[in-house]
């Protein structure tokens, strides 16, 4: 039997961008931009502030940036700011096989190693890539018991995504790389309970801080068990159940590579991944019919089952928690027919029309929604898991329905780069980011692979916005 | 109901050394000497060097210390390394409802913090008994299940150690130290694969690190579920099982304090807990006849049931393999008569003498080992699983056989000051450490409650070693 720690390492260690096709790599590149867009988004989202306060603390100074701000930090530090930035708006990558968000981890381990080596575009995509195939192909021997027990995926399987990205980076041997493997091993945790908090950005933050902090350590010398992903009180044994199968991972790797299948969800809207679909019916109806708090008598929601697991906040009263209510998404539907980072602030969530809307809006999980419906918008995609059904009840009695499979964004409907570039703009405005310098860095991303050193994109994301926090921000400039 | 994680967060906030009499007082203080003892040793094991080279990675500069060394570290760095050197001889205490080796990662905290602070010896032993409080009496409501799944206590409960140490220490309100046992919730993990591996004591160092990472970041602002430890896909749902209670966390709380009952073990050899007993049996045995490796025909130990769950090396390589190894622990036992710091080593573990005595020791789990045995020494005490009985066939036919219940450090036997003197000199010596200021370091200690302020036993502490490293340490010293 193949050790599966070992093959994998060695799977890691061999990885080439030329395995990949110019598809993938382009689906690589489009995926690096849109993931910069939400971390320079993220920088000024509402963990700003208690990041910088946490900072603050005990003022550190190295060479590694944060995308978005002219911070520099050690780089494990580097690799926990990114990284939670990088998730604070809800708007990253999503992988149904991790299930999870692994691309903001990437980009995280990326921008702390950029300062201490050259980085093409070229390697920053092989490594993307291999990054994606290593949490993907666990996640499909592991099977999703474990997310359903309450693992986070983007924490729990994140830590070895960043393993992955840094071994190719620095181009570790086999035997690092198990040692790392051995180490990620003891580091996976991240508890779906924190969905909804601060501490859902942080889980893909110490993925890749902690990512950062065992190869280090592996390179230190620091040994540790080389077959822990099989081994007994291994990974598998402690993090799967009946249903895993640890030769699933290597018989699995790259067939097709996971960047082309699952593929890589983009969202439209910055929030939990389940609720896209339902926020794209109700968008529908919205244009079809005279839809308004005033003209809606009831609306229904159905999900397929599991679709509700992380849905956790029926009754949401902030922003974050906004972002896990598929009731609220809903409601802020009917009233503003549109969404946009704003509607993710506590005062939208607290707004009085959205209170009395909720009364009038019910969602539940429905069997028939884990079947297939050609008829959904989207059709019936492979890898778009049922369907949702939106039904409203008017007024006037008419009752209008939407059923949708696959929304815009999913690997089936991708997005192109104009709707990327929108996606950038928004964030940019959102973070008050210098449009000229966005769109500045939007240009190269677009040609990423023909990048010779990616400093060059990351110098165009440096801003210190005049903010609520500028003095904060500039006493730790000031510290370094 | 009562919530779980807002009353554990309010009996640490409202916990008071005043609530502790004095025979707990004492035994904290003596754990507190035990732990020093196997800090300053630490610094000096296999660890060191990894950790060096580690560290002159990304050179931090900070306040805090690491005990033994003169290095001065970032708080959560220092945290860190003092965690990792507590564990690294794999000779700190042990709490059977745990089940894990928490006062390293009391201590761990403590050192990082008494630079930032005024900590006498009364806020040390209060704040070391409550995190000895929190880890035992999550234990008690877990079960063990977690564990024999493959986490390890010490890492998975550990973090919500340093939490309450902290809590202790800050005098932290209740809604901070709530937030921060959530935080503490989605850190935990540790795989007991990495037993026999220098990961086994980073896992200390990462509960200690974590934990005060938690709390600054929950300090700083940063918002987690507050209800983390029952709620849904929360703590207690994702890592136990069906014999777990959330319940019983709070029943029994205080009654009584862990530190009592079941109390604290400590370590008479530098190895895997569940190898005391067989240690001592062997040396019982080599004192009542003639045990040479000539003399000796067949050796024959039995556990009691899942007594050999972390003796994964029946063949160890390495002195660390050799920690977590019945076999060689046995072997060594009749070959040397004797234990220290030195069995640990992999020449020793790898004496031709001892590869022949391998194939003379057999040892398995038995079913009777689990019930108790009046006859066995020690007695039938509560607390002690079982016995080990250790049988030797010599040359001449004899037989002769051991039965342990209860070894000396166990709680119902615990050491004098005396012996923990030896102890402390013992690792002092192993490491080099100036003999003077050990002594003096272990006459403070053994009035620990009188101690205004603790930096005052830790100055003791410092030295910088004339050793195979001295080069790297000086480095990372000039560095600062």
């Amino acid at each position: 039997m193949t050790s599966l720690t070992q093959g994998l390492a060695r799977r890691i260690h061999t990885a080439r961008i030329e395995h990949f096709s110019e598809w993938e790599r382009e689906q690589s590149a489009k995926v690096v931009m849109d993931t910069l867009a939400v971390m320079v988004g993220g920088a000024m989202s509402e963990l700003r502030e208690p990041i910088l306060n946490y900072l603050g603390m005990s003022p550190q100074k190295g060479p590694s940036r944060v995308l978005g701000t002219d911070w520099r930090l050690p780089p494990e530090l580097s690799a926990l700011v990114n990284g939670t930035f990088g998730a604070a708006l809800d708007f990253d990558d999503v992988v149904s096989t991790m299930p999870g968000h692994p691309s903001a981890i990437v980009m995280a381990v990326v921008a702390a190693e950029l300062d201490l080596r050259t980085i093409s575009g070229r390697d920053l995509i092989e490594a993307h890539i291999v990054g994606l195939e290593v949490s993907s192909k666990l996640g499909v021997g592991l099977t999703k018991g474990y997310y359903d027990r309450g693992f986070h995926g983007t924490c729990a399987l994140g830590v070895f995504v960043g393993v992955a990205v840094l071994a190719c980076l620095r181009r570790l041997d086999e035997q690092t790389i198990a040692a790392a493997l051995g180490m990620a091993s003891s580091m996976s945790s991240g508890l779906r309970c924190n969905f909804g908090t601060m501490t859902k950005a942080l889980h893909t933050g110490w993925a890749a801080q902690w990512s950062v902090h065992a190869v280090n350590l592996a390179q230190s010398g620091v040994t540790a068990c080389t077959t822990a992903l099989e081994a007994n009180a291994g990974y598998f044994e402690t993090y799967g159940d009946a249903a895993s199968d640890t030769e699933a991972v290597l018989r699995a790797w790259g067939e097709p590579w996971a960047i082309r299948s699952p593929g890589v969800g983009l969202r439209n809207f910055a929030c939990y991944n389940a609720l896209q679909r339902p926020m794209h019916a109700v968008l529908d109806l919205k244009s079809r019919v005279d839809l308004t708090p005033a003209s809606l008598q009831h609306l229904s929601c159905w999900m397929h089952p599991g679709g509700m697991q992380g849905a956790i906040y029926p009754r949401p009263t902030t922003g974050f928690e906004g972002k896990f209510s598929l009731q609220y998404v809903l409601a802020a539907g009917v009233l503003d027919g549109a969404y946009s980072l704003q509607t993710f602030t506590d005062e939208a969530v607290n707004r009085p029309a959205i209170q009395a809307l909720l009364k009038k809006i019910e969602a539940c999980e429905m069997d028939v929604c884990g079947t297939t419906d050609p008829q959904a918008i989207g059709g019936a995609l492979e890898g778009a898991k049922g369907f949702v059904q939106v039904s409203v009840t008017l007024a006037s009695g008419a009752v209008e329905t939407c059923r949708l499979s696959v929304a815009p964004g999913h690997p089936a409907r991708p997005l192109g780069w104009d709707e990327l570039h929108a996606k950038f703009m928004d964030c940019a405005r959102f973070a008050h980011f210098p449009v000229a310098k966005a769109e500045a860095a939007c240009a190269l991303l677009q040609s990423l692979e023909t990048c010779a050193d990616i400093k060059e994109i990351a110098d165009l994301l440096v801003a210190a916005p005049a903010s609520r926090d500028a003095g904060k921000a500039a006493e730790l400039a000031a510290a370094q």
